[in-house]
C-alpha cells in the first residue's frame, strides 16, 4: 500500500503568456490520497504529453476546461491499480485513465479503461493505439476522405498523430508526403514509415519543395501546425481538397491570434477546411482499434516513442514538445 | 430577321487593377452573325450581372477561364429567337443561354434551356429561379444544413442570393439575421423578406449590434462577403457551426490577397468552413426547382430585381454592383 509514500504533483502555478517556462509550473508533495466508493487509487507508470494542454493553461474559452491556477496539469496516464473501492478492479491491473501529472491519482472506476499487457506494450494506449492515433484515423479517414491515388501532406509526420495519418494514408493506396522539422525525423519518416518524401520546414525553399514533391498539387493536407508549412501547402490544394485540421501548433504560444490564410481559393477550388476533436468521434472506437491494431501486429504501422524519465522532467518535456524537440511520441515514464 | 441590323458587343478592354472601371471595357459594333447548322441566333433580352464575373476580367487562376482581352464579356442571358438551325428551337421562342454582353449571339443549341413566359416572368430565370437562386439552395441546404431553431446569419442579405438563402432558412425554422448596406435594405429585408433583424454593414458598431441579434451565436453563416462582416461574425460561430463560402465580394478588387481569419477556431470549435460553385451541383437543379419556383408561387419567397436599362449601361452597374448601389437582382434590359 502506499501508507509512507508522497504524492508528486506538478501544478500550474502560473499561465504563460508566449511560450511556457519552467516557472509556470511547480512541484508539491503531498499524501498519497485515499480511494472512496466506486474510486481506485492508482500509480501512474507512463504520463502521455500533448499538444492540447498548451491550451488547458490558458484561460481562454476553449472546447475543454482551463487547468485552475494550483491544480494539478492533466494527463491521461498509464497506471497500475494501487487500492481499488471497485469490485470492477483489482490491485495490479494496468489501466488507462485520467491521471494527471502526479505519481498517484484517485479516479472514478467510470473513467479507467482495462489495458491487457499481453495485447500490446501498454504504453501504446496513450500513443498509436489511444488517443493520437485515434485522432489520426478519424481525422484522415472521415474528415479527410482519402482516395486511392490521391496526395496526402500530413505535417508534424514523425510526431504521434502525423506519423499515423501517413501511414494509413499509405495503406489507403495514397501518395504521402510529410514535412517534419530536420533530417533525422525526414529521413525516418521516409525510411522507416515509408512516405513516399519528407521535407524538412527548417530547410530554405520550402514551398518549391513542397511544389516539386507533390506534382499533381495537394488533396489532402492534414493540419497539425499551421504557419510556414500552412502557406507553403496553401497554394498547392486542388479543386475538392479537405483540410482537416487537427491543431496549430505553430500558433499555440502566440499571444495575438495570427491572421489564416487568404479564403479565396475555399472558393474557387471549393475547398473543405474543417477542425474536429477526437472526443467527439468516440462512436469510431471500434473500428479504429480493430484496423490500428491490426496494422501494428502486421507491422504496417510503426510507431516510435520518446521517453523522458522522472515526473520532475514534464515540464521541460512538455516545453520541448511545443517547440518540436520530441522524435515520436512524448511520454514520461513516471515509475521504473 | 437581322438584316440591316448592328450587334452591339461590350468587350474586354483592359484587366482592371483593382476596381473595375469603364475605361476597362469596349463598346463595339459589328454585323449580326449568321447561325451554322445545330445554332441559333438569339437577341437579348435580360442580361444577367453578377459578382464572379469580375474573376473572369482578371488572368489569376480560377475555377473558369479568363474572358481575353478584346473578347466579349460573358454572362448569362434570357433572349429571344431570332433565327434558328436546330430542329429543338423556333424564332419567337424564349431561352436562357450564355449570350454574352451583347445584342446578338449565336449560340449552340446544346447550350440554351427553353423559358415559358406563363411558368413565371422571364427575368427570374437569372435570378430566384436561376443561378443566384439555385447557389442560395444548395449552399445553404447542402453545405449549411441548418437544422430547425438554428441561428444562420447571411451577409448581402438583399442581394440575389442572400434574399434567398434567407428566406429558405426561416421556411426551414431559423432564426435568420441578415448583413445588408443601408438602411433601406435592411428595413426591406425585414419587412418585406420576413428576416428575424438585419444589421447596416456601414453603421458603426456592427460586432456588438451582431452580437446582441445572436443571443444563442451562430450556426451557419452564409459568407458572401468576407472583409468586415466576416470579422464581426468569426467570434459569435458555435461549436460545430458551418461556413458555406459562397463568395467574397469584398475582396473582388484586391491587389493582393488579404489574410483570412485566425484558424485557431476552426479546431475548438470544429468548424466547417467550405467554399462551393454552383455548376458542381447541377445533380440538385430539379430539387431547387421544384421547390423554390413552388415557394415563390406561394408567396414565401420573395424577390426584387434592379433594372437597369441598355445594354450600353452595362460596366456602370456592374462597376456598382462589386460596390454594392444595386438593391436587388442586377440585371441589364438590353431590348425593350
Amino acid at each position: 500500500m502506499a501508507t509512507g509514500h508522497k504524492n508528486r504533483q506538478i501544478v500550474l502555478k502560473r499561465r504563460p503568456v508566449g511560450a511556457p517556462a519552467a516557472e509556470d509550473f511547480a512541484i508539491v508533495e503531498g499524501a498519497v490520497p485515499e480511494p472512496g466508493d466506486g474510486e481506485v487509487l492508482a500509480r501512474a507508470l507512463w504520463l502521455s504529453l500533448d499538444p492540447y494542454m498548451r491550451g488547458r493553461m490558458s484561460d481562454r474559452k476553449s472546447y475543454a476546461p482551463s487547468v485552475a491556477l494550483g491544480a494539478v496539469m492533466v494527463a491521461r496516464t498509464v497506471s497500475r491499480v494501487i487500492d481499488s473501492r471497485d469490485s470492477g478492479f483489482a490491485p495490479g491491473e494496468i489501466v488507462l485513465g485520467p491521471g494527471g501529472w502526479q505519481d498517484y491519482a484517485v479516479l472514478p472506476a467510470a473513467s479507467l479503461r482495462k489495458l491487457d499487457p499481453d495485447a500490446a506494450p501498454v504504453s501504446t494506449a496513450l500513443g498509436v493505439l489511444g488517443m493520437p492515433g485515434m485522432t489520426a484515423y478519424v481525422g484522415l479517414l472521415d474528415i479527410g476522405r482519402p482516395a486511392k491515388g490521391e496526395t496526402v501532406v500530413v505535417s508534424a509526420a514523425s510526431g504521434a498523430v502525423g506519423s499515423v495519418v501517413g501511414q494509413i494514408a499509405r495503406i489507403k493506396g495514397c501518395r504521402v508526403v510529410g514535412v517534419a522539422g530536420g533530417d533525422t525525423k525526414c529521413r525516418y519518416v521516409v525510411d522507416e514509415l515509408g512516405f513516399d518524401a519528407c521535407l524538412d520546414h527548417r530547410a530554405p525553399g520550402l514551398a518549391d519543395a513542397l511544389a516539386r514533391a507533390c506534382p499533381g498539387g495537394i488533396d489532402v493536407y492534414f493540419e497539425n501546425v499551421g504557419g510556414a508549412v500552412q502557406r507553403a501547402v496553401w497554394p498547392l490544394l486542388n479543386d475538392f481538397a479537405r483540410v482537416p485540421v487537427c491543431g496549430l501548433i505553430a500558433q499555440y504560444n502566440d499571444v495575438e491570434p495570427v491572421p489564416g490564410p487568404n479564403l479565396t481559393p475555399v472558393v474557387t477550388k471549393r475547398l473543405t477546411v474543417r477542425g474536429f476533436i477526437v472526443s467527439d468521434h468516440g462512436d469510431r472506437w471500434g473500428d479504429f482499434y480493430r484496423d490500428v491494431s491490426a496494422w501494428v501486429r502486421e507491422g504496417r504501422i510503426k510507431y516510435r516513442e520518446d521517453v523522458v524519465d522522472g515526473l520532475e522532467r514534464a515540464p521541460e518535456a512538455f516545453i520541448g514538445l511545443l517547440e518540436g524537440r520530441n522524435f515520436g511520441k512524448l511520454l514520461v515514464r513516471v515509475t521504473g
